[in-house]
């Protein structure tokens, strides 16, 4: 295998209250990279279609990214990568993520597989760290593994991979507003009180709990950030307004994607989930503001080789 | 049915990341309770074997979490209770949680079940806010529901009952010194940092998974605590030494149970149970302090009828 192209899901990080530590991957939305081995070495992105993005390698993600993989592969030769950008940067859905976790996947694919996934996390945050200064892994973790994912611990990176309740489907909107996710970081207190620490850590495991249960209504009950979301929500226009109307449709939990300024929320079932993008339509038809709005099975697969 | 007896176990409470929200129940510790119907309304104790504890029906933690029970029930009648008290009050390993939840328990099957176990929940939160100033339910919860229990949230109170691997163990050791309850609470600070908190929430839901996976190396990893645990355990005389004991023996995780002054580790097998209590004697042997120690598996039951 000289060439493949693959499909880099999506993704929604710090979901509700798993704030720097919970994501999952979307199927319906996703970049497309074309990664070839080649005999010169190191990485040249050759092409990126659909976005203005740098195609110097060292300033690129998905360049930083497999340089990062080729640093410790016994390998001598180098990799193309094309990149067809189908999610927007900055749009709080993981779109250096996609770029970052495709390029390492693809190249470890065409390399027979000497790394493990967990080791691909780690390669890809180095792209992430471009992106955003923070070397996060909430985004590229579930574009690695598909599904929703936890990231127990960074110091050792400890990746757990968790169940997808079948039925559970995303909407999200994505207000063409920028929100830097730098500016967003700093936003942020420093500092918690315990007791919002405990409920957060509570509703931490009760999510959890559902998804391995497939309990919907405690999934529902457990999607709540009591200590970013206040925050965050400021940044993003009608952010309530769209919370309360998806919540009135039916939707489990509505929260920020990433760090904004995409909103998404989770039902149980397709049906569900559009009715929930009806609704956030209408709260930004009338406001001056464009967007666009997903609806998403939760991917189970991750990263997959289309041709 | 007029009179029943019944086992009410010990619990740990506080689980190391599980803060205020994460108790387990014991096999092999705990009280037990005669509890009859009389035609004589209110409630009495009538007899305290073992302990030294207040007979006045409010002052005692099984009479308070009986009449908040009572309150709600369509009886006419009353209950005596006679109290066989092997738990320690003070302990750490949930002596008043045993005596409300065994109270309300054989009240509610002595009255044919009108009440949900969630109901008895907050039944004998009443009692434990007599012990502790604080209406916690995490002794509480596993001692009516047996096994692992989330409290996800108080307001509204919401149990979540987590499966229990078949071949963990604890190890607790009660040092026999005096901590009191609000002692322990006043010396926690109000705030965390975010960065700990993250940690936390990381953990709790790596523990979660690894309960549902019967993944003890998944347990053993996420059994840490960085908020309570520094700052309690200066009040539990060579916690340090306890634990370091605990790991190298191959425990899968050691911390404070409940406010202390008791210390748990949790272990894979009853043989490993066995080596880290030896390792645990060893520590407070040479030491001037009287302990008790106890090896458990995990109560997947709860409270029990025995006669």
């Amino acid at each position: 295998m000289e060439s493949i192209k693959v499909f880099c899901p999506a993704t929604i990080a710090n979901i509700s209250c798993g704030f720097d530590v919970l994501g999952a991957a979307l199927d319906t939305v996703g970049d497309e990279m074309i990664v070839a081995k080649t005999a010169e070495k190191g990485i040249r992105i050759t092409k990126i279609i659909g976005q203005d993005l740098p195609l110097e390698t060292e300033k690129n993600v998905a360049g930083v990214a497999g340089l990062a993989l080729l640093a410790q592969a016994k390998y001598d030769g180098g990799f193309d990568i094309e990149i067809h950008k189908n999610i927007k940067p900055g749009s709080g859905i993981g779109s250096s993520a996609a770029s970052s976790a495709g390029a390492v996947w693809a190249m470890n694919a065409l390399l027979g597989k000497p790394f493990s996934p967990s080791e691909l996390v780690g390669f890809a945050m180095q792209g992430e760290k471009v992106a955003s200064q923070v070397a996060h892994a909430d985004n590229v973790a579930p574009a690695l593994f598909g599904g929703f994912t936890l990231v127990r611990s960074y110091k050792p990176l400890d990746i757990v991979p968790l169940p997808t309740p079948e039925e559970l489907y995303a909407t999200v909107i994505h207000p063409q507003i920028e929100v830097k996710t730098s500016d967003s970081r700093n936003i942020l207190k420093t500092k918690i009180t315990l007791k919002d620490g405990i409920q957060q850590w509570g509703n931490l495991g009760g999510l959890v709990a559902g998804l391995f249960r497939s309990d919907y209504e405690l999934i529902g009950r457990s999607l709540q950030d009591i200590i970013v979301e206040p925050i965050r929500s400021i940044l993003i226009p009608s952010f309530e307004d769209i919370k309360i109307t998806a919540m009135q449709v039916g939707a489990l939990g509505c929260g920020i994607s990433g760090s904004g300024p995409s909103v998404f929320a989770l039902s149980k079932g397709k049906a569900n989930a559009e009715r929930v993008a009806d609704q956030m339509k209408k709260v930004y038809q009338p406001l001056d503001i464009d967007f666009d709005i997903h609806i998403s099975s939760i991917n189970q697969q991750g990263i997959k080789i289309i041709s």
